[in-house]
C-alpha cells in the first residue's frame, strides 16, 4: 500500500529516533544540508515555521515594551576580548575574517556568535542619564558558532535566533527582565509551540560565558532526551564594567549599569518536530504550522468536485486559515499520505459521495481521527478544530512529561529512571563533584535546578548532608 | 526660539546636502556608526521603519507566489568561482573566513556579497522535472561588500536585503518574471514609499556581474540626484549553465532553467530620506512612519489634559494607528521640533483651552499646516488624513521629478541639465564611448534606458546617426 511504502522511507521512530530525526526533516523538505559541513539550508516549508514563530514571538516582545535594532555581524576581535569569561567561551568556536576587500585586515574580525560585545560598545554611547534607561531591545539574526557535531535545527554553524539586550538602573529591575523573560518563553512554548517546559536556574558549570546565572527553558522530546529550548541571562555589571556602560543616576552619582540577555532559535523547529512527531512524521501545532488544512479533491475529474474544492479553500482562507488546495495530479492516497508526514493539523477531502452528502470527509492529524463535517459552516468548525487541536496537542505532550519524570533518591535510581527514558529529578547539595558524575557515569547533566523543595535530606549522588539542597532535574540532553 | 535652535543643528538642506543628510540620519537615531568603519547600527526608529518596509514588500512577494527560505551565509571560494563574469564582479569586494573552531580552513569561505552561487547549488539538486518549475524562493537577509567610500543606508559593508531568486521552464517566463518584478518593485515604491521612480533596462556597463540584462529602478534626490533603489537581472541559461541546472521537460529532454534574480535593499530607508525631507528633517510616508501620530499634552499638570491626551491615543490606536503619546517632562515646543525632525505624519495637540472647544490643534508634517480637529470622531479623521498625507506626499514628489527632468540635444545642454540639478534625458546610439564621455565631463551616468522613441535622430553625445537610438536617463548618482 502506498500508505506503508510512505512509511517505509522514514526510520522506525522507537528503533532508531535520530534517523527518523534526518529522515523526517530532509524528507517534508523543511531543511537540506549547505555546501559547507555543518551549514544548513532552511526551505520554504522549514522557513515558514520559523516565520510564524517569529510572528508570535516578536509580538510578545514588543507587548512587552523592547524593540527592534540591527547591529553589525562583524567584530573586532580587541572587542570581543574585554569580557575574559566570555571570550574564553566563545574564542575557541568564532570564525574569523582576516581578508576583506582584496586586503589582509590590519584587525581580524570575528563572525558574532552572540552580541553582547557589540552591543555593549554602543549602549556604553547611548546611554547616559537615568532618563535612558531601561534600555530594551531585541534582535533577529544570524550567528556563526563552529561545531563539531551538527544536526539541520538542532546545531548547525550557522543559526537564526532572536537576542535580547537590555540595561537597567537597578538589580532588582534587570533580575526582574531576567525572570519575565523566562517566563515569556516559557508562555510562548505553552501557548504557540504546545510544548511544556521545565524553568529554572542553571548549574555554574552550565552557565553563559560571562554571566552571573543563567536560567534555562528545557522540553522533553519524545525519546526522554531533554533539549535546551530557551536561556536566559543576567549579568549583573560585569559587561558594564567590562565596557563602561555608566549613567548618570537621579542622586547626581554616575553608576554601571545592570544587565540581561535572551535568546531562542532556529533550535525551536527541532524541538517542536521531537516532541510531536510520530511514525508518520511530522505533527505541526496549528499555531505554527505553514499550513493550517489541506483541501484535496476526490475523482477531481468528476463534475462539480473542483468547485466545490476551491469553495471551500476559499471559504477556509476567508476564516483566516493557512490553506493549501492540492490540484496535483497525483493519486489522493499519495496526497494523504505526504500531508500527514508533513504534519498538517486538518485534512479536508471533498469527492463526489461527500457532495451528495452535503459533507466533506476530514482527518485530524494530532489523533488521525477520520470524521465528517456539513459543508455548510465547515469554515467555522475547522477555526474551531485548530484550537482544539492545538489544545489537545499540549494537553498530550504535558501528560507524556508528566509520565516521564521520576525521583532518584540515589544513584541506582537515577540510572534506572535515565535508561527508562525518563527525566530524573534529583536532591543535590550544588557539588560540581556530584555533577561529573551524572555525566561520567550516566552521560547526563543537570538541566536546571527547580523552585521545589528538597524530597529527601541528602544529596542523590553523594549522600552526603547539606544546608543547601536542590531539586535539580538530571537528564540526557540534545 | 527652541524650533530655531533645532533647525540650527542640521545643516542647511540647500547649501550642504550631504551633512545634513548625515545630520539628519544621526540625530533623529535612525542609524549610529559600528565600531568597524563602513558599518552601520539600524537602531530602533530607523529599523522600525525597515519592518514597515519588509511587511509591506513581503506581503506583495508571496501575493505573487513567492515564498521565503533562509540559505547559509558562508559560502565556499570555489562555489563563487564557477560563473566568470559573477566572481570577477564581486571577488574585489567580499570578505573572507580563513579560521574557524580555531583552525585554518582547507577551503577559504566567503560571506555571500549575493547569494546567486549557493542558490544556484541547491537549485541544481532540487530541480530535476517541470515539476518543479516554476521555484521562485526569496530571501531575507544580511550580506557583506567591503566598500571603500561607506555612507549610512546608502552604502554600507553589511547591508540588509531581500533577494529573490527564480527558475523557469523558458525563457519567455524569466523575462516576464524579470519584468513583473520591476513592475512590483515601482509600484510598491509608489504606493508605499511616495516615490515615484523611473524604470528601465540598464547598459552593458551597468550590467549585474553574470547577467544577460539587468533592469533598474531609479528615484530622484532633492538635490537633483539619482538613487538606484532596486534592480531586477535576467540571467537567461548562464548560471544554469555554471551549476548544471537541468530539469526532464514534458517532451522528455533535459534542458537548463531560465533564471533571475532581484532586490532591494536598507537602502531605500536613504532613498526615503533624502526624497521627501525639508530643512526640520525627516518627512516620513504614513505607511511606513514607525510613529504615525503623536499625542502631546499642554499643560499636563491642568486637570483632565493628560486623561483626554490618553483618551485620544487609545482612540487613534484602535483605530489602526501606530501612535505615540509623549508624557516626557520636556516643554511642548521641545517636543513639537524633536518629533517634527523624527518626521511623524501628524501631530496632535491637546491642551485645557483644546479641551474646553472640544478641538485638538493638529499639524501635519508634509504641509506644516497647523488645524484642529473636532475631538468627536478624531480618529475617523486621523485615519483619512494618512491617506491624503500618503498621497499628497507622492504628488509632490512627482512634481518635484517632473519639473526636474529636461530634454538634452547635445553634450552643451546635457551639461546644463545636470548643473541645474535635473536628469537629462539623452538620445544615445549605445557607443560605450559616449557613456565614458557623459562620466569625465559630467560625472554622470545612464541610469536606464527609457521605453520612449527618440526625440532627435542624432544620438546627444557623439551626434552620430544609428538605426539603433534609444533615449536614455542621464544623472549624476549615488
Amino acid at each position: 500500500m502506498a500508505d506503508k511504502q510512505f512509511v517505509k522511507e522514514i526510520a522506525d521512530i522507537n528503533e532508531n529516533f535520530t534517523q527518523w530525526y534526518t529522515d523526517v526533516v530532509l524528507k517534508t523538505q523543511l531543511v537540506d544540508y549547505g555546501p559547507v559541513k555543518g551549514t544548513m539550508v532552511i526551505r520554504p516549508y522549514g522557513y515558514a515555521i520559523w516565520e510564524n514563530i517569529q510572528r508570535e514571538l516578536d509580538a510578545r516582545l514588543k507587548a512587552t515594551g523592547h524593540s527592534n535594532a540591527y547591529f553589525p555581524m562583524l567584530i573586532p576581535i580587541s572587542l570581543l576580548n574585554k569580557e575574559a569569561e566570555h571570550v574564553e567561551g566563545f574564542a575557541p568556536e568564532v570564525a574569523v575574517v582576516n581578508v576583506a576587500g582584496g586586503e589582509q585586515l590590519a584587525e581580524p574580525l570575528v563572525v558574532r556568535p552572540t552580541s553582547e560585545t557589540i552591543i555593549c560598545s554602543l549602549y556604553s554611547k547611548w546611554i547616559n542619564s537615568y532618563r535612558d534607561l531601561p534600555l530594551k531591545l531585541n534582535q533577529w539574526a544570524n550567528v556563526v558558532r563552529w561545531e563539531k557535531t551538527t544536526r539541520p535545527f538542532l546545531r548547525t554553524s550557522e543559526f537564526l535566533w532572536q537576542e535580547g539586550h537590555t540595561a537597567h538602573a537597578t538589580r532588582e529591575e534587570s533580575v526582574k527582565e531576567t525572570l519575565d523573560m523566562l517566563q515569556l518563553y516559557s508562555d510562548f512554548a505553552r501557548d504557540v509551540l504546545a510544548m511544556p517546559t521545565f524553568t529554572g536556574r542553571k548549574s555554574e558549570k552550565e552557565k553563559f560565558a560571562g554571566a552571573e546565572e543563567t536560567y534555562g527553558m528545557e522540553a522533553m522530546m519524545l525519546d526522554g532526551k531533554s533539549l535546551q529550548a530557551g536561556t536566559t541571562h543576567h549579568f549583573g555589571q560585569k559587561f558594564s564594567r567590562a565596557y563602561d556602560i555608566q549613567f548618570l543616576d537621579k542622586d547626581s552619582t554616575h553608576k554601571y549599569v545592570w544587565q540581561s540577555s535572551w535568546g531562542v532559535t532556529t533550535r525551536l523547529i527541532g524541538a517542536l518536530i521531537m516532541a510531536h512527531g510520530d511514525q508518520r512524521g511530522l505533527v505541526l501545532p496549528p499555531k505554527v504550522a505553514p499550513v493550517q488544512a489541506v483541501v484535496i479533491p476526490v475523482a477531481a475529474h468528476k463534475e462539480g468536485v473542483l468547485q466545490q474544492a476551491e469553495l471551500i479553500s476559499e471559504q477556509l482562507r476567508a476564516a483566516g486559515l493557512r490553506v493549501q488546495l492540492d490540484v496535483r495530479d497525483q493519486s489522493p492516497g499519495w496526497k494523504f499520505n505526504e500531508w500527514e508526514m508533513k504534519g498538517v493539523p486538518l485534512r479536508v477531502e471533498i469527492g463526489p459521495r461527500d457532495i451528495e452528502n452535503g459533507v466533506a470527509t476530514c482527518s485530524r492529524r494530532d489523533t488521525c481521527d477520520k470524521f465528517t463535517l456539513p459543508l455548510n459552516g465547515i469554515a467555522q468548525q475547522a477555526v474551531r478544530l485548530m484550537d482544539e487541536i492545538q489544545s489537545n496537542m499540549y494537553a498530550k505532550s504535558l501528560a507524556f512529561r508528566d509520565s516521564h519524570v521520576q525521583l532518584a533518591h540515589n544513584m541506582d535510581e537515577l540510572g534506572a529512571v535515565l535508561d527508562n527514558k525518563c527525566f530524573a529529578k534529583v536532591v543535590w547539595d550544588k557539588d560540581p563533584a556530584c555533577e561529573a558524575l551524572f555525566k561520567e557515569k550516566f552521560q547526563a547533566t543537570v538541566r536546571v535546578m527547580l523552585d521545589e523543595p528538597p524530597f529527601q535530606d541528602v544529596c542523590t549522588c553523594c549522600g552526603n548532608k547539606s544546608d543547601d539542597l536542590v531539586v535539580a532535574l538530571v537528564a540526557r540532553a540534545y
